[in-house]
C-alpha cells in the first residue's frame, strides 16, 4: 500500500537542472535509494529467519519512501526545464545554455524531459550489479552496514554542495536515517552468535594468520593489521612464491588426443625467437624507425633527467 | 614486478569446461579477485594515511596474484576444449555437446577460445560498477570487510561443488586468505578512533534513533535492532507521513514564465476524467471485451477460491 | 546497397561540440536511429507474415538512412574539434575550454576524436537492452508505436534547443518521418483482427476487470481507467492480501534431506531476539552513541517542526 | 506501507533451480515486475496531472507486490539448492550436476546462494535502460501499453513451460493483471483529447504522409500501412536521395584556422590510390597469398554453385 | 610484488577536477591502462608458447604500473575537491560551481570523493567488454597492435589539452611506451611464420578475392584495396543477391507438428492487407489527421525546396 | 536501399535452439556482424578521405547484409521453438527440456520468442563498447584488421561445432569474406605512407626503444620483441622505479586552504598504528579467534606441504 504523502515534506527554492543531476546520484546511483531498497527487498524475500526478514522488509519499504522523497526533489528542480522544453518557443539559445553545460543535464532534459530518471549523476543507468546480496546473513548484513555507511557519506557530500535550505534539510533527514539503519543492521549481525568467518567452512589454520607484505619500499608501515602476535608476517616474498611448497606452476592431466592437438596447435603458432622479422611497423614507419623526438612533452622547464639506461645496462 | 611462479601451485585432474565456467565467478565475477584487487588498488592510490595506504597496496597486490591462481585453474580446465576448437576435425557433434550445454561455456569456447575471460559464471563482463570505493576510510573499510566476507562465501560454495582435490585445495587456500584480509581490514577500521558515523557531519538527533515498522502483518518480529531503550519505535505509520510535521507534499517556487508554460502544458495534456473514450483495446478486442476464461491456469486441481470481490465491493 | 547521397541534405552553420553531444541522443541513444533500425530489422528477420515483414524491412532501411543523416550532423559539428585535436599546437588551454565543460564532449573528443560515436548525450554506449522486440506481432507493433512516439518527442526537444537553421530543418524532417512511421505501425496493428490481449492465452475472467486502488490518501482521483461499469474497483486492500482467498504465504514441498539441511542452516545463523549485543558501531562511536546534532541541515530558517514522536509513541 | 501477506498465495510442488532461472525473466528481466514498477513510479513522481499521477502510483504499487510474488516463487524453487550449498557435505558431484547445466543457475547458486536476484533468465543484471519513461504523457502511456502487452506474452510463455500447477496458477493471475493494466493505460491515453502526434510541434505536411518503399524485390507487399489515399508512396528511391531537393551532402562552415588544420590532417593521412603497398598480410601469408581451399565448408553435398563472377565481370 | 615508487615521477601544478575527469579516460576508459593490463594478463595466462607468455606478462605488469601513474595524477588533481568535500563548511555555492559544470566531475566528487575511479571521462564504469582477447595468437597480437595504436592517440589528445608541464611530461612518457609496446607485438606477430589468415581453416578460394562495391554513387573511389589484379570486383550488385547462385531465401525443414503450429500462429496473427482499419492514431488525432504544418522547422530562411513527390509519383 | 534476397542462400536441416544460441555470437556478439557494420559505418561517416570513406561504407554495407544472413540462420533454427511457445498446448515438460538446458536459450525463447536478438551466446546484450573507432585512420585501420582477424576465428570455431551442411557452408562464406576484408584494410593502412606511430606527436627517443623485463623468474624468454640492437633492455627493475631519475612520488601544489582542510581530514581519520583495537571480528568470532581447521580442503591426498613460515620468519 502506498500513501501519497511523502515521508518528508519537500520545499525547493527554485528550479536548477544542474543541481537536479547531482541529486540523481541518490536516486539512480550506486548508493542511491533504489539500490538500498532492492538490496534489502531481495534479501528479505529469500530470508527464512523471521526476525531478519521483518527487519529487511521494514527498511526496504522505508528506502522506497526515501526514493520517493529524493525523486520529488529532482522533479521540483527540473520543473522549469520541463515546462520550457515542452512548450519551447523562441528561446533555443537560452534552453541550450541551461541544459548544455553538462551531458547529464542534457540527457535528463532531452531524453527524460526533466522527469526523475534512474540514472546517476553522470547519466549512467542504474544496474543491479550494485546489489551485492549473497543469501548468507553474516555476509549480507556486513554488506548492508557498508552500504549504509556509503550512503551516509554521499548524502553528506550532497549537503555540502547545496545551499537551498529546504533541500538541505530533507537531505539531512535522509542522511540521518542511514545512520539509524546502520545501527539496526549492526545489531542484527551481532545477534548471530558465531558470525565470523561467514559461512560454515572454517579457514585453514596455516594460512589464516599470515600477512604478506607484497608492496615494499619507502612507505612500508606497521599497524595492528599486520603486526602483533596474531600475525605471521611474511616480508621475504620468495617464501610465498609459492606458499604451498610446490613449484608454483599450473598443470592439468590431458588425454592423449588433446595432447596431440595441443602439440599441433603449438607447432602451427610457434614463434621463432631467433628471427628478426620485418613487421608492419617497419613498413609504415617511413624513412627511419618511426618518428621520435628528444624533447619531453613538458616543454623547456624539464624537471626530470632521464637515466642513462644504456650505460646502466652496459655492465650487465 | 611480477614473478612467474604462482602463489599457490595448481594441479587439475582433467579438463572440464563446465567447471571452468563456474570458476569464472571468482575471476571476472562481482566478488572475484579482479574486483578485490581494483577495490584496494584504487583506494590505495587515493589514500593519504601512510598506514592504510600500505595495507591497501599490500592486499591489492596479493589479490592480483590470486587472480593469477584462479585464472590458471580456468586455463587448465579449458585446455582440452581449446585444443579441440583450434584443431577441430570431424567431431563437430562432440564439440557441440561438450560446450553446448550452457550458454556460458559456449561463449567461453567460441568467443574466448577457452582462455580465461573477465566474465562471471553467467558470461556477463566484469564491470567497475562492482567497485564501491568512496574515498572515505570509515566507509571503504566497511565495504572491504563486507567484500571479503562475500568472497569467502563464494569460495566456500565453489569448494562445495568441486570434487577435483587439487582445485579444492587451491580454493581452500584462497578462501582462507579472504578471512585473513577481513581481519586486517577490521583492525584498520577500529584503529580509527571515531569511526561512526562515517564522515564529518553528525546525524540529526531526533531522527537518529527512530525505527519505523513499515512492514506489518503476521510475521512482525522484535529484536535488538528495533526494540530497546535506544530505539524510538514507530508502529503507527500515520506519524511518519510525513515525519517532519509538514504536509508531505513537494513544491518548488517557479518563475511566472515557467508557471505559464506549465499551465499551457497541463491544458494541452489534460485528461478528461468524465469521458469514457473508445480505446485501441476496444478496436482490437474483437467481438467482446477481450478474451478471458473462467479457468485458472493451474488446471482442474485448483487450490484457491477467488474472493467474491464484487460482493465485497457491493456494500461499500 | 548503399547510396552515398543522404536522404536529407545537411547544412551546418558552424562547429559546436556541445551541440554535437546533444545530437548524440538520436544517434546512439535509447530512442535514437540505431535503436529504431535494429528494432525493426530484428523483427523483420523473424517475421513470417509477408506484409509485416516488408513493412518492417522498409522502415528499418529508412531508419538506417536517418542514422546516416544524424551522424553526418554530428560529424559536421565536431569538425573543428577534430582538426584542433589532431593537429594540436600551442592552444591547450583553448582546447581544454572547448571540450572540458562536459564529460561527454570530453569523451567524444578524447576517445572518439570527434567522430560520431554510438553513445548517448551522456556518453553511455548504446546497448541492445533498448530493443524490446518479442516475436509477437501484437506486442511488437505496440512497442513500435510507442518507440516512434518517443522518438518524435526527443526530436522535438532537440529542435527546441537548436538555433542553427540547417540542423533545425533536418531535425524537422526526421521528426516528421517518425510520425509517418507511427501511422504505418498503427495500421499494421489493427489489420490484425483480434489483437487484444496479445498472444493466445486468454486472461482469467475474475481478475481481468479489477482495479486495485493501492495508492491512497489525498490525491486519489477517478477517471475512465478506474471507474465505470467495466471495472471492479477494490479500495479495501485487505481484500487483495491475498486476492486468491489463500493465506498469502509462499511454500514449497522439500525433501527430508533438504529440510534437515535448512534446519541446520537456520540453527547456525539464528538471531537471538532477546540479546542486545555490543556491535561494531558501539566500538566505533567514540564516547557516546555516535555524533548527532539537534540542528537541521537547512540552517536557521527551519520551515518544519519535527513531530513529538516520543510523546506520540507514549500512549501506545 | 508493506503488508507481509502476498497478493497471491504461492504453492510450489518441489524445488527446481532451472525453472527458477526461467522465472527470473519476470523478476529482473526486461519486461519483469521491477521494470514495470519503476516505469510507473518514475512517471508518477514527475506527473503533474492528478488523475494520471494517481493511476501511475496505483499500478506501480501493485507491480511491486507482483515483484514480491514472483520473487517468492523463485525463493521457493531455489530452497533446496540454497540448503545444499550452505550445508554442503560430501555430495559435490550432485550439486555440480544440479546447478551446472546452465551458467545462469550456476551464478544464481554460487553468487546469489539461491536468493532471488535482479538478473534475467540469462544472468544479466537488471538495468534502468529498460525503463523508457519520457515525461510526455502521450508517449509514456503508449510505452506503458506496449510494456503491458510484452509482459503478458512473457507470462504466457512461462505458463507454457511450467507444469507445476501452483506456479501456473500464480502466473495466470499475474498475466491477467497485465491485461487489466493495459486497459487502464489505454483509457488514460484516449482521455487526452489530442494525443497524436505526441508533443506540441506539428509534423511538416509534405513529409507526413510519405511511405518510402526502401526494401524491394520479391516479397514486396501492400497493406493499409503503405497503400491508400492517405499515403504518398515512393517506389523510385532516386526521389529520396535526397528527399529535400538538395545535393544530399553534409557541409559545415569552418573557420580559416580549422580549414588549415584539416588540410594538414588530410595531407598527413592521405592514402595514395595508385600505390600497391606491401602489407602485413603479405608478410604473414607465407608462400602465396594466404591459405585458401576450393571446397565449401559444407562438405561434399554442396547445394549451391558459386556464380561465375569473373566471367560476369568480364564484359563490363 | 609491488614497489611503492612510481615508474614515473608525478608533479602536478595545481588541483583541477575537470582535468582529472579527462585523465580518467586512460584510467578507466576503453583504451586506458586497466584495459591494456587485463588484455595482456588474460592472454598471458592462457598462452602456452613460452616466448609470447613472457612477453605478455612483461607488458601486462608494466601497464599496471602505468595505471598507477595515471591514477596518481588523478588523485593529485582531485586533492583539493576531496579536502573541500570532506571538510565542507559554508562554501556550498563554490563547491557546487567547481564540480557542477560536468556530470562526470560531479560523480567523481559526490560518489567517489575525488578518488581515482575506474570510470571513463564520461563517468561510464570500465567494462571487460573492452578486452578482446580470443586465445588465438595471430588474432590477439593484431588486437594488441591496434590497442597500442589507439592508446597512443588518446595520450596524444590528452597532451594536446593539458598545459600543466609535469602532467604533460608524464603523459609523454606513457605515450611513448605504447609505441614501444606496439613494436614488440609486431615482432611477435611476424615471428609466427604463417600468420594469415588467422586460425587453421583456409578461406574458400572463390570468395577470398572478391570486392563488393556495395556503396555507390558520387564518391565512389578506387585504391589498392579494391582495384588491381588480386581483386575480383563486383559493381553489379545483382550478382551478389545472392552470391551463391541460389534463390537468396532462408529455409528450414520443420516437423509436421511444428508446421501445423506455425500455420495456426500465422492464421491467428494474419494481417488483412485489404482492410483500412480505424487505428489508435485516428482516435487520438483530434479533428483531422494529426497536426501538421507547411513550414519547415528551419524558419523563413529555407534553403531547400521539397520535391514535388506527388507529381513525381503521378506518372508511375 | 534493401534487397530482400540474402547475399547467401540459407538452408537449415532442422530446428535446434541450442545451436541458435551459439550462432548469436556472430549476430549480437563482440565480434559479430553488427559490431563490424557499426565499426565501419561510424568511421565512414567521420572520414574525410574520399578513398577510405568509400571503402568503409562498402564494407559496412556488406556487413549489414551478413547480419541478415546470420540472423536468418538463427530465425530458422528457432522456428520450432517459436511455434511451440506461441501455440503451446499440453507439452510443458517437453518445452521446458528443449529450452531449459541453457539460460541463454531460455532467454531467447521466453523473452525474444525465438526471434533473432542482439545478444551474444551468453545472452548479454550487444553494447557499443565493442566499437573501438577513434577517428584516426592509422589506428582505426589497425583496429579493423584486428577485428576481421577475430571475426574469422569465431566463424572458424562455429564451423567446428556445426554439422548441419547448409549452415556450415554459409558460415564458410561469411568467414572467407572476413579474410577478404582484412586484405582491403591492410592495403588501406599501408597506402598511408607514414602510418607509424599513429597520430602526429612523435615518441620521446629515450623511452621508445626500452624493453622492461618486469616479469621475471623461470620462464623468462627472449625473442625479437625484446632482444636485438633496436632494444635497450632493462632487467634490473630498480632502474625503472622510477625511470625518470626523480623520486617516484606523486605531488601536487595545494592552496593553503586546501592544505588546512587536508590536515583536518587526516587528523579526523588518522589510524593509530600502536593500538590493537577490539574489532567486529572479535565480537563475532565466538569462543576463539574464528573457526579454522588444520586440514586442506583437498582431502587426504594432500599433494603439497605448507611451508614452515613461522620458522622462516623466526630469524628475521
Amino acid at each position: 500500500m502506498h500513501n501519497k504523502r511523502l515521508q518528508y515534506t519537500v520545499r525547493v527554492s527554485e528550479p536548477n537542472p544542474r543541481l537536479a543531476t547531482m541529486m540523481l546520484e541518490q536516486f539512480g546511483g550506486a548508493d542511491g535509494e533504489l539500490a538500498a531498497a532492492m538490496r534489502y527487498f531481495t534479501q528479505g524475500l529469500g530470508e527464512d529467519d523471521a526476525g531478519r526478514k521483518d527487519l529487511l522488509l521494514d527498511i526496504a519499504t522505508e528506502e522506497l519512501s526515501h526514493l520517493e522523497v529524493i525523486g520529488s526533489i529532482i522533479a521540483m528542480l527540473n520543473k522549469g526545464v520541463k515546462a520550457q522544453l515542452a512548450e519551447g518557443a523562441m528561446e533555443e539559445a537560452e534552453l541550450y545554455r541551461s541544459i548544455g553545460a553538462s551531458g547529464v543535464s542534457a540527457k535528463e532534459a532531452l531524453l527524460f524531459g526533466g522527469g526523475p530518471a534512474l540514472i546517476d549523476s553522470a547519466g549512467v543507468p542504474w544496474t543491479a550489479a550494485y546489489v551485492d546480496s549473497r543469501s548468507e546473513p553474516t555476509a549480507d548484513l556486513r554488506s548492508n552496514i557498508a552500504a549504509e555507511s556509503r550512503a551516509k557519506i554521499v548524502y553528506e557530500r550532497l549537503i555540502n554542495v547545496t545551499d537551498d535550505p529546504g533541500i538541505k534539510e530533507a537531505l539531512g533527514f535522509l542522511m540521518t536515517r542511514e545512520i539509524a539503519h546502520q545501527k539496526s543492521f549492526e545489531k542484527a549481525l551481532y545477534a548471530i552468535e558465531d558470525n565470523f568467518p561467514s559461512g560454515k567452512l572454517p579457514g585453514i589454520s596455516k594460512f589464516a594468520n599470515i600477512y604478506v607484505n607484497t608492496s615494499q619500499g619507502e612507505g612500508d608501515a606497521n599497524g595492528p593489521w599486520n603486526v602483533g602476535e596474531q600475525w605471521d608476517r611474511i616480508d621475504d616474498l620468495s617464501l610465498t612464491m609459492p606458499i604451498d611448497g610446490g613449484d608454483g606452476t599450473a598443470r592439468v592431466v590431458l588425454s592423449l588426443g588433446d595432447e596431440a592437438k595441443l602439440a599441433k596447435l603449438a607447432a602451427r603458432t610457434t614463434s621463432d625467437p631467433t628471427c628478426n622479422p620485418v613487421t608492419g611497423v617497419d613498413l609504415g614507419a617511413g624513412p627511419g624507425a618511426g618518428r621520435t623526438t628528444d624533447e619531453d612533452m613538458g616543454g623547456a622547464d624539464d624537471i626530470h633527467e632521464a637515466p642513462a639506461i644504456a650505460e646502466a645496462n652496459a655492465p650487465k
